[in-house]
């Protein structure tokens, strides 16, 4: 049965599984007394402190280890805001941060800090130069992912850390995504990992602090873990953390198994938007992790397309609205600017067999076909890729306007009184289906006129724009509604 | 090799062991994710909530898993701190809690709330009175333990928990070192515990807030445990942690080994005294934790005597001042008042053969004798519990003036000038290098002289009126001095 969720939690390694179990045995007395099971347990936790400050290319005194990556961040970015509280209050942050950092943030500007939120393009990556002329006097603090958890992207963390270095400024790197795959480079000052990600049992995270990074540990004190990260040490899980993590950094296998996932994953990018009609791959095609990938489904109700391919066997997760307990979309899909609909992320663990993703790619297409007739999609909307591509360059090459009215850039409020065209009454519709009923709804205006939808479902904000692109329909922006917001779209074919 | 430190960490129970081994393959995935391994591993965590539940006595809706018992404590005091800001923000908690409750209070009085600390009795209990009389409007919450880790005195929580209910203030039970023996009884608020207490793995703390209690978490949000407790579910431990709790539970065979491990204790309590000089028994003889026993050896170095106890293959620990990484004696002996020198604890795990306790007291004496010898105590100084009760007999019978002389509280500060008598000068000395040189000066001043001892060891402010104690001289008081400390003693026989 293909489970391919190794971004949420790898399977545990072997290796994980053996030291937990010989650990169990030697490790779970309180390595502060002075006892010989406390020394046991203390050597323990002192080796596999080493082993993982090696892997992640630091000193051993510069690790600990906390209960879960989440609190490796809540801890890292509050312990290095309050040291630096004196340079300033700002916290400098990708959109795309893991949730742990965004939470993190809040709590800073709940307590009075400012924060910054740095853009990404479509693609997902920060540009350098954006955090450049974002460091500012008052930065305490910057937060980069190395490579995002739902769309794969790598950021540039190297030449962001050069600038940090530069500016004075402290770099924390979430990099529980990456670690798995080698540590990362660069003058980073802190760097947060979560140990179930990389095969390691749950119950461990890791927080590096680099010696010089002012740290000054919130909450609670608590003698264990150099007073950053509270509370009985698990030392079985984190023998077991340490391990594993020792394991994939020995001999050449993850380089191999990273250039083997990396082509299977180069495979879906490739075939599903040849085998499916109107999907977005996002994320960066070559700044990426190497297994994993996102795509996004026109008319798909992300939900029922996970029960689908649940019930065919394939485990994968979403960003789409409807799977999520709040219903909104992925903030990392939205502030991407991409369609959110009927996501799927596939993020293949360790040792996946080729042939589970040649299933994959057997079954997908016939899945989102069941889940968009149950949804009464109009069969006319469907394209593939290539019939797409076909029909852009027919459309740039005869129609001279349709660049220009392009121009308005998608999202802006709309200012000016558009002529009434075709009015869809979407509101308390879910996710697809406000999206379905402007695919319909544009057939029935001429070319030139426009169709309304009236939503109040989140994802329409980030999916109407998104379909217009795909769709090489013009999204020409959004107005408040009394309800919701209004959409409109003007056909250009 | 017998481990005599069960308060500290009990060894893995096989019922952990084995529930840990079959859910590391059921209960790695994420349990909020919609497909089979998710499902799976939310069905674990379900079926682990409820067992756990059960053993607390709450509903399961109640209890959240955290990665220790230390944060269980940090956040049930921080979020029914902050839920109850309206109706004030005073702080209740004995003076014999464990640090995380101490810890999490400095949080709270650092953010500008107030604390008051319960005094205990000789034996470490408080009286529900004083928490009655301490009870006031603006109290926002009380925190009071079922059974003190070191001393393993039983608290009134039923009776203060009735007092708190009247009064509508929540309690907050830490209920770390009784949950293995049985649930706590009463109408607690909140209650927190930790599994590798009961014979769980490490990496599991459980905190209940019934239902109608306020509660606010603090901290970062995250959508994990009802938002109470951040971070990536640790099932296999969870798992782990409930069925060894559910084992305890299962039949009579917690009451049975309780019963049994309480005889083996009334021996050492008995026989220590009887077999060794100038022992303090200290915790309470009845209200007591079934499987643990603290006594402090007069004139004997607490950190060598663990070693010694170590060689002869003996793990226990001791609350004395030299066995501390602050070198400050503990806390809790400190509010007792009771001696802290050459301190042990003992606390037997479940199924401690019967031979080893015997064991023990054949290599206790020795071990003593040893430690003391090195010290070069003075071997007339040394009685046994029925040597000094003769002595006290003696003493009351026959000085009229005796009890009259010790009505001066001890540990009061000294106004009055007092003649000056022999003065030792133990300053830079550790505990219990000033009250062997007490014990030595004493005996060259005639019966109504005084000894000052200048002593800048934090023990010696607990240990000298401790000896007095037990030797039966006048402790008069203490005074201030260029460093340090005067302790001012009478000689009475």
């Amino acid at each position: 049965m293909p489970y391919f969720d190794a971004a949420s939690a790898a399977p545990l390694h072997p290796v994980a599984r053996e030291a937990l179990l010989a650990s169990l045995d030697e490790g779970w007395a309180d390595p502060a007394r002075l006892y010989r099971e406390g020394r046991r347990a203390r050597l323990l936790l002192n080796a596999a402190r080493e082993a993982a400050a090696e892997a992640v290319g630091c000193r051993p005194d510069e690790v600990v280890f906390t209960p879960s990556g989440t609190q490796a961040v809540h801890s890292g970015v509050s312990g290095a805001l309050a040291a630096r509280r004196r340079a300033g209050r700002r916290l400098l942050h990708s959109a795309v941060e893991h949730s742990a950092v965004l939470h993190a943030a809040e709590v800073h500007t709940a307590a009075g800090g400012s924060r910054t939120e740095l853009a990404v393009d479509r693609t997902g990556r920060v540009a350098a130069r954006d955090v450049a002329a974002a460091l500012s006097p008052d930065t305490a603090l910057v937060c980069l992912q190395s490579a995002n958890h739902e769309v794969g992207t790598e950021q540039p963390v190297e030449e962001v850390a050069a600038l940090c270095q530069e500016a004075g400024v402290p770099l924390l790197v979430d990099a529980a995504q990456s670690l798995p795959w080698g540590p990362v480079p660069g003058g980073w000052s802190l760097l947060a990992a979560s140990a179930h990600k990389w095969g390691g049992p749950p119950g461990v995270g890791l927080l590096a602090v680099r010696k010089g990074t002012r740290f000054a540990p919130q909450g609670p004190r608590d003698e264990r873990e150099a007073g950053r990260s509270p509370g009985f040490e698990n030392i079985p899980a984190i023998v077991a953390a340490a391990a594993s993590l020792r394991a994939l950094r020995a001999g050449q296998e993850t380089a191999t198994e990273a250039a083997r996932l990396r082509q299977l994953v180069d495979r879906i990018r490739t075939r599903v938007p040849e085998l499916v009609p109107d999907v977005e791959v996002v994320g960066h095609p070559v700044h990426r992790l190497p297994h994993l990938v996102t795509f996004s489904c026109l008319y798909v109700d992300g939900e029922a397309l996970l029960h689908e391919l649940d019930r065919a066997g394939f485990s994968v997760s979403s960003g789409s609205s409807c799977t999520s307990s709040t219903l909104t979309p992925s903030h990392v899909l939205r502030a991407m600017g991409v369609l959110s609909e009927g996501n799927v992320r596939v993020s293949l663990p360790y040792g996946t067999d080729e042939a589970e993703v040649e299933r994959f790619l057997e079954v997908l297409p016939t899945v989102v076909r069941s889940v968009r007739e149950r949804l009464g999609v109009p069969a006319a909307g469907r394209k593939t890729a290539a019939e797409r591509e076909t029909a852009t360059a027919t459309a740039v090459g005869g129609t001279e306007a349709a660049p220009a009215a392009a121009a308005e850039e998608p999202g802006e409020p709309v200012t000016s009184a558009e002529p009434a065209g075709l009015v869809v009454d979407s509101l308390g519709k879910r996710c697809p289906l406000p999206v379905i009923e402007l695919a319909k709804a544009i057939l029935e205006v001429p070319v030139g006129g426009t169709v309304t939808v009236l939503a109040d479902d989140e994802a329409a904000r980030l999916d109407i724009p998104a379909w217009c692109a795909m769709r090489e329909q013009e999204y020409v922006g959004e107005r408040a509604a009394e309800r919701g917001a209004a959409y409109l779209v003007r056909r250009r074919a």
